[in-house]
């Protein structure tokens, strides 16, 4: 009696979600110490001090049943307002309120991006390897996802392939710098690039291509870079932004979609992001944390924390013989697996009680990824479990 | 470049939310004190003092990470067992945490539940006047919404015309009691002759029809009634609840699905629910609220306040010669307007400053919707409006 559309999807659930509640099982049974989960994209950082004193002087200060009521769909005025605003000092940018409606997550800000702008049999462009989920959203809209090819190494995107793969279908072309699964940072010739290959297809083809720009990895950097911001490039952007990683609150759903007032149709677009809160059935994005974040856009997690953690474990699986970029950004390794058949390889290493998400997850079999955002001494733990593992295919 | 379906809908955007939204213009333009905005269903009764206290407990004694991090899909496995238990208390059932998946307020729990169940085309019925944004949720699945008439007057289900609007194409029939907009409580007969049409009718067509009782309005009763609870009817239900107004948390977006353990395919529904949470891109309920909830179950709002604000304006809207029943739960009145195109009707009011929502939003022309979720001193100073309004049609 379920839908056709479920029943089709739900051997191929998240692989990902999976692992993690198969993770909770096995702790369960072997005691979490002696299980090594690398599979959630989980901040395992501790959220900023000023979260849990802006939520205290919330409660002491603002009136509750406007702290926990409704507001407009698109969110609180100041809250989008004090948004625009830090956008605008960070990169020169002059939005206010109305460029920005908050949303449940970076996930909720994807589907109702893609609900606005998205029909039946359109593509969406994005480059593999790409975080799976996607495929869910655009499914949802009954369109379909196109993978273009990064180069293997840099994980940098083919901007050549990009532009034969774009059709007068192509709606849209997902970007997610910094890069989950890769852990890449896209450079500004690497945004130029994508800019232009799609200004003049859209010339060519007498269409506009939008870019959506998922951006939840955004301070989550280790080198001194500096990420270009999307809406200085392409005007019919879409920033999708989540505090889920920048200030570990994934768990709070709570985050933002920005346009620029230059994108196609302004007016238009902005109320039917409104309106797909309320047709997904979110309404608004959780009113407490809107407030929370408003009072929090200077607060930071501890970036260091990962960096400690990417070093200790990119070193010793260098050391063993794994091929893998030294990611620049997020908290991820996508790792080159020892045999071709990633989900067999995936399979071998819990035997070492050791979770990690095939390549395959991503479009990009061959590989696995490892979430590293867990504490130190687990991964120090592990140290042994991923030398056996090594060893299992020498 | 905006979706067909988001361009069609545009016209016919939410016409509550509309209006709040032009209640806060006008608010802006004459002062709050001056307008009279009855147009959205969003609580003014304070929370209960337990959510202050839940959440300075949590935020000292629970681990941050584990607090705003995520956790599965379906929520915090000791917050499903205790809102399972809480359910079995109640209502003499013997669900555990398997039975429950946090949504993002009861709008999101019917969004999950209808992406589970529906396919293109497929019927879902409700009871007319019914509250518009099921329409969304529905047509966001590419299935159809089919109004059966109330019996006007008492707004109870015409059983006659359900059964002869069920067909084999009917997938799920939504109930909502107590009911947004009209106030009223179906008793347990009225409960038991829509269990008893299904069951014949699944029987005589040979195919499952769920009942999808939406319930975020239980706690909010002013009589001494006992509303049934679906789930000792009905095998395969879905109960959708939200704490929206049960603790004033509706901006907070917090509520639940349950299911019974003997709903067809128990196991593919449950899991369903989960992928669907994730392919919506809400991904889990607000973590930090899961938490609060299980330490408030106990906990509920003053609803006296309600009771005397509806006592207020029912009495004086029937000295005044409006045709409404008195209603038993919710927080509004279902008024028959004073000529019968609802939409002009609407139109006067504004003319006195008050905002109130056209019946055909509800599928039911001719009549306008109050919601006296506002300030007692509010609806004192309406009366002399409504006294001017009634006064403008006589």
């Amino acid at each position: 009696m379920i839908s056709k559309k479920m029943r089709k999807s739900l051997g191929g659930s998240s692989v990902i979600r999976a692992m993690f509640e198969e993770g909770q099982k096995l702790s369960a049974l072997y005691g979490e110490d002696n299980v090594y989960d690398f599979s959630l994209g989980n901040p395992n950082v501790e959220p900023p001090a000023g979260i849990k004193k802006a939520i205290q002087a919330i409660l002491d200060t603002e009136d509750p049943t406007m702290v926990h009521g409704y507001m407009n769909n698109s969110g609180y005025e100041d809250v989008r307002e004090a948004i625009a605003g830090d956008i605008n000092r960070k990169y020169g940018l002059d939005l206010s309120s109305r460029n920005i409606v908050m949303c449940v997550g970076a996930g909720g800000g994807l589907s109702v991006v893609f609900k606005t702008i998205l029909d039946p049999e359109d593509e969406v462009i994005t480059f593999a390897p790409f975080f799976g989920a996607y495929r869910g959203y655009i499914a949802d809209n009954g369109a379909n996802l196109v993978a273009v090819p990064t180069h293997l190494g840099t994980f940098e995107p083919d901007l050549k392939a990009l532009e034969s793969a774009v059709t007068p279908k192509t709606k849209a072309v997902i970007i997610n710098n910094p890069n989950n699964p890769t852990g890449a940072v896209y450079r500004e010739p690497v945004i130029k690039g994508i800019a232009e290959v799609l200004a003049k297809k859209s010339e060519e083809l007498g269409t506009d291509i939008y870019i959506v720009s998922d951006d939840p990895y955004r301070e989550i950097i280790y080198e001194d870079i500096k990420i270009p911001y999307m809406l200085n490039y392409y005007k019919n952007t879409f920033i999708v932004y989540s505090y889920s990683k920048s200030l570990s609150l994934a768990g709070e759903r709570i985050g933002y979609v920005a346009i620029p007032n230059e994108i196609a149709e302004f007016e238009d677009v902005a109320q039917c992001l409104g309106m797909a809160t309320r047709d997904i059935g979110y309404t608004n994005a959780p009113s407490l944390f809107q407030r929370v974040i408003a009072r929090c856009l200077n607060e930071s997690v501890d970036v260091g924390i990962y960096k400690k953690n990417r070093d200790l474990l990119y070193n010793h699986l260098a050391g063993l013989g794994f091929e893998c970029a030294k990611p620049e950004g997020a908290f991820y390794l996508f790792v080159k697996a020892l045999i071709p058949d990633d989900k067999a390889f995936v399979e071998a290493a819990k035997k070492h009680n050791i979770l990690v998400v095939p390549g395959s997850f991503f479009g990009c079999p061959g590989y696995f990824r490892i979430a590293y955002c867990t504490s130190y001494s687990k991964i120090e733990k592990s140290l042994d479990a991923w030398r056996a593992l090594a060893k299992d295919f020498k």
